[in-house]
């Protein structure tokens, strides 16, 4: 029997991750995290699916074809998360848990990343571990699985 | 050789956890809480000491007491999140690593709880997982703990 | 002699129409919209041709292209209708009339859904009908287009 | 046996239509306005009953005395729209629907406008048709009518 | 001797009571509250007056012409108390005490109903206790006379 | 050949004038400013007639019915000056000229006092000159019949 | 049968009445007041606890505990009103009523007094009355104890 | 017997009356305006100098001077109005009447011409009569100085 | 040997010039302006290469390639300068330098166009000289790329 | 005779003084400051008592007692500064003398702590010159006790 | 045939160039500057003169006298572009094209120094490209004189 | 081997000292302050020089002038603190050390002075001690010279 399927979605710019501001988002790249993912993912039971776009319109797509194919969402929204009500929208519009994970600490950077419209829809958010953040997510949605009553909402 | 020690700091209120708006905060007691985390604490490597306080200035104390004692410290400072400046100043005032943990999704709620005060000192904030975020804590604790440089701050 | 061509939008998350918290959107499909809308249209004289995308970009594309095409243009911006000054831009940019469309009263929702930014570049708008906001805007586009003075702007 | 009956509300300064800035409001007068929507009333099947008054007040003891004459009301409330919490509740207090216009597109005049207290009460809300917005008010109000389940509120 | 005279004037939409929204204004009707109301006072050694208006214009009449005939005033301003300016001057340019009453607590409900206006003219507020609301309030009122120096102002 | 007329409208509490706050409001009844002002008025040409009322509504209904029986308006709004779209528009909707007048300095007094919605749609404003407040504005709009095109609007 | 108890909590700087700013707060001491309300609590039926203290985490460590002694509560948050979600959570977390006093109008004084953040999470608020607004807090949790459905919430 | 002095003080670009922007400020230059203002000064039986600078500081220096050698000053801060405290706090130093006047209504303008920091100095504001302002302000200073007792202040 | 390459692009609308609003906008089309640019680039020393897309996330892909095959960009964001973080993080993202251009003066129009989000990561802006400022650009990108020293960031 | 007795209190995290952040708070240690204030004092004919404590309500009931044995104080209300309303109100409840120190300059930091509530009750403010606030803090209250009248308030 | 005259006028501190913060302003001293700028404007057909204070006024005085003497004018306001309506309205009251220049991008510092008052009033603004951005605006005043109508405004 | 000199600033308004609202600036002069300002200066081995002006533009001047010629500046800009950045910027732009001092507590009067533009550039600010101010703005300038390492800025 196939492992269920887990999807990661990157948003804005993290695909520059390691050539970007590393003094802010660290020197581990995309790739590397997607695969740190995987691997984790794998151990709890899941297969893990990474796509990375810098189009809004891109990520509400995935998000709203997740729900046949995937049991849970980890996603990092970027620049998205402060201001796209369409991707909240998407969020509130698919069933299957949603978390949100950020690098920075989004709390003690300037105040306009300090707000996330799409945190408004997730389950629970995960913010300033660097790629350590995605990994808390994995971890988080695979619980939420396992357990869902165990979370208030 | 004794394993090094944690400290979980629970701020107002949350003593008063399974008996307290279930339908937000989950049914799980703080005692119960402790147990999951110290044993995930102990399966980690570390002991873990449960502290509870209703008064700020307690937990300020509390901080300002654990840099000679623990290695660690994960804390939801509950309602003092959103305004204590003192307790941000006593997060600064110490060095070692610091994660902030809410049950509740904090950007899901009354407006006043969307913006965290402390979170601006801390290393990382998870919130909206429950009981869970509180395991989530520790986990990260330990890994900074274990790879300081892994974490952009 | 072909009838005159209506262009109808629907922005980003309309395609989950039915399946997307049906309390506040109502359980007709974005397909059964689009029928009741093209009768309603062909009855008053008119073809009506349906696109849908969750893409600001291409949202303004359609937009751009429609002048050469079409008479007339009802649109549901969706969750961009709060935000997006490129689609207000764009409305502006042409000079056939714009009829903007909400499922749900945009007034008695969440504050950040209370201002329509696109809304300022629009003839009229409509909100709160459910899917007859939409069988409502073609008909005013229809009655715009018929009488053209009729309307103050 | 009689047609039921709705009632048309016109909020202050509305029976200086035609000579109060034409280049916002039209040239049509009120009774030309009352007269076309009287007609498109009885051919839905309705008796039209047209009232006006510059008395915040007045507009709401007539909303308040509706709910036994009548079956469903659309309203202009003018000035009132912007800052009237007593209409809103007086909306909010009967259980017939009610249905908000506009002559002009509130979104696109001074920025005192763009807000309605009292849409947050009604049904829905047509706005920036000219006289037109009062016919698709009566056209909205009788499909509520007929079919109460179609919108969403 | 006759009794000396207390007024009780009730504000927009407070006629409607027991029919209007019963979940936060409870089911007790204007005239069971003016009953009670006025058995209380008795007992106390005064009558009591009971009026109500949805016109702005004319709850500023009477607590004008109230000065030479009553001792004291209990006022439920309803929707007026967020805004009236005018019902805050009449209120300060008379010289008999007056008290404010709400039914619901004001404090607990949307942004725009936690602050009067008129409040700020009124000896004092008592807000949240249903129908008892106003009984409070006249108890308070007869207090003011008994002791008129017994309260800050 | 009768004098032209002009009208001075008083707005709410402006009746209890001279016993009404008279450290800000000054010892002059309205009967008293009344007649000075007549006199001035007929020196200047004019018959003057006053009105007061506390019913916002009242005070559209005279503004709307003066453009046919008076040449210009002097029109004290009291404490709807600070909030009153529909008088604004009233004011907007007749042609001619309208000035304002206030007893006391608004911009010296409450921040809630110090802006004039109804300001915006008059020729001028006078403030803080007490009972002299009214003589100034009999005579700028006396002047401003005279030569109309002397004052920027 | 011993007799129920009741809760009265004073907060910050109340243990000064009498000594600060008479002006504002009057000239009646704690004491004074605590006997008033013993004797008031006594005569309708109950035992009054009075107790006061400087320390926020103070009042909600007495307000958690009171749940299994009293059966109702009388507070007067102080300073903390305008602050404290610590406060109100521990309000919301105890299902015996709660009712909030002040001496002053907080409606009247500086713009930061004029909110309470715990009055969200009361029955009802009594302000303005001097020590006559403790008086009325006993009363009004007396009768909300004898007749629990009578207030709305 | 010399006549007593007033002082009539122009601010910044008041100077290119009659060259700026016509449609706003009219074509009266300001040696017309002077003109005007001392005939009408003489006839009251005072005897007007005029000044104007482009200078903050000059406007300051002369305030503190006029004290001496004149009883009262009509003053159009002009862009100066909207923001300086220094203007306002001279104003507030000396002890003769100043009467502030504007060309223009500045209630409706740009927002930030709306606000008047220098008008809560002042005894009363003239503002939307063009060059007229100055002869009414000129006016009002002469009845402040015959009549001190007859304005609020 | 080839000359360095230059980027320009253009953001949403733009490629509407001259038929979009010329009042505000100019006549110039997109393509005139391009040419002009690559005329004026090839005079300077390099090849300009110029590309316009509606979509954010295409103008995000672009800035990112950009850095390898370009030395210097010009961008006019259009309408995402006002809300876009993921250009903002796109253009901090790379190394080589950006300068930012509008046609309009975007301190005159409307307040939401005033707001440069984009502006804070460019090395400079220039904004209001119709196609000119396009040309403006080009000329500041070659002198940072000649001495790159000159400019303070 | 005995000295008269002064007070020195510190707020929440002074006693880390010399441990946290010494960039900001420099090198010296509290007990350090103490040390050098008790000199200061002596010399200037005062015993200077010195404490901390990060708990607010401890403050509170310092500032209540001190009445009866200190003659003034000197406060650094550290974070408390910033939002304390019962220390605000704590100091007005005293008649000695308050005068408020801060190490850092208030006004160069983060936006929320240039802001001082508990300002609004001292005598003065002394804030940025790092230990030496405290010292000139001390001859500020020793000179208010000689000269009480030489201070305005 | 003398060449025309263009003006360069520096803002407050500007003298101080090359002194003053040179991280943000750069090295160039202001008479560097001018002399670059004057042999620019010389190969471009024009002189420039060249002046410098530290007084709104005197910048007021200078607009105003150069509409005789000069045919465009390049300005940087310094500090005075962030508050200054009187430099704002000097600019509208002059018929030459005003360029507007800053050394710093204006955008990337602090909030205050991101909005421009005069930026309103002139045809463009350059940005962000320290001594370069004089060099741009004199080439920019240039290209308005030489052609007009090439410039949206 | 003469005195190092220090320069006093005075801003707009403090020549009229002991003329101007002496409760609350005092009953002392200028002249008076600069005195026992000169003779506390002399005492710490210092030569004060003391200028007042009400032009913004000359206290720049002054500033700029004062490096080559004092060695610390203690200036009260008076209202300019509240507004002035070029104030700011010159503060910014010199080295020796500036202090800030005011009369009066300007956290205890309106809200518009109790923010203060120019503290934020200088090393510390001294409030609410009347003329004593200046002498402890003194006394710590000469503190800072003799041990220019014990303040944190």
């Amino acid at each position: 029997m196939p492992k269920p399927k887990l999807l990661l979605l990157h948003g804005p710019n993290l695909n520059m991750l390691g050539m970007r501001e590393p003094s802010i988002y660290g020197s581990a790249t995309m790739a590397q995290i997607d695969q740190c993912c995987q691997q984790l993912a794998s151990e709890l039971g899941y297969n893990l699916s990474c796509r990375q776009s810098n189009h809004e319109g891109q990520l509400v797509d995935w998000l709203q074809a997740a729900a046949g194919e995937f049991v849970g969402i980890v996603i990092n929204p970027g620049a998205y998360s402060h201001s796209s009500i369409a991707l909240l929208d998407a969020i509130r519009a698919i069933t299957i848990p949603v978390v949100e994970v950020h690098l920075s600490n989004i709390h003690a950077r300037e105040a306009f990343r300090s707000h996330s419209v799409t945190a408004a829809g997730v389950v629970g958010l995960i913010s300033g571990f660097g790629a350590d953040s995605y990994l808390l997510g994995v971890r988080a949605v695979a619980q939420l699985l396992a357990d869902p009553l165990s979370s208030s909402s």
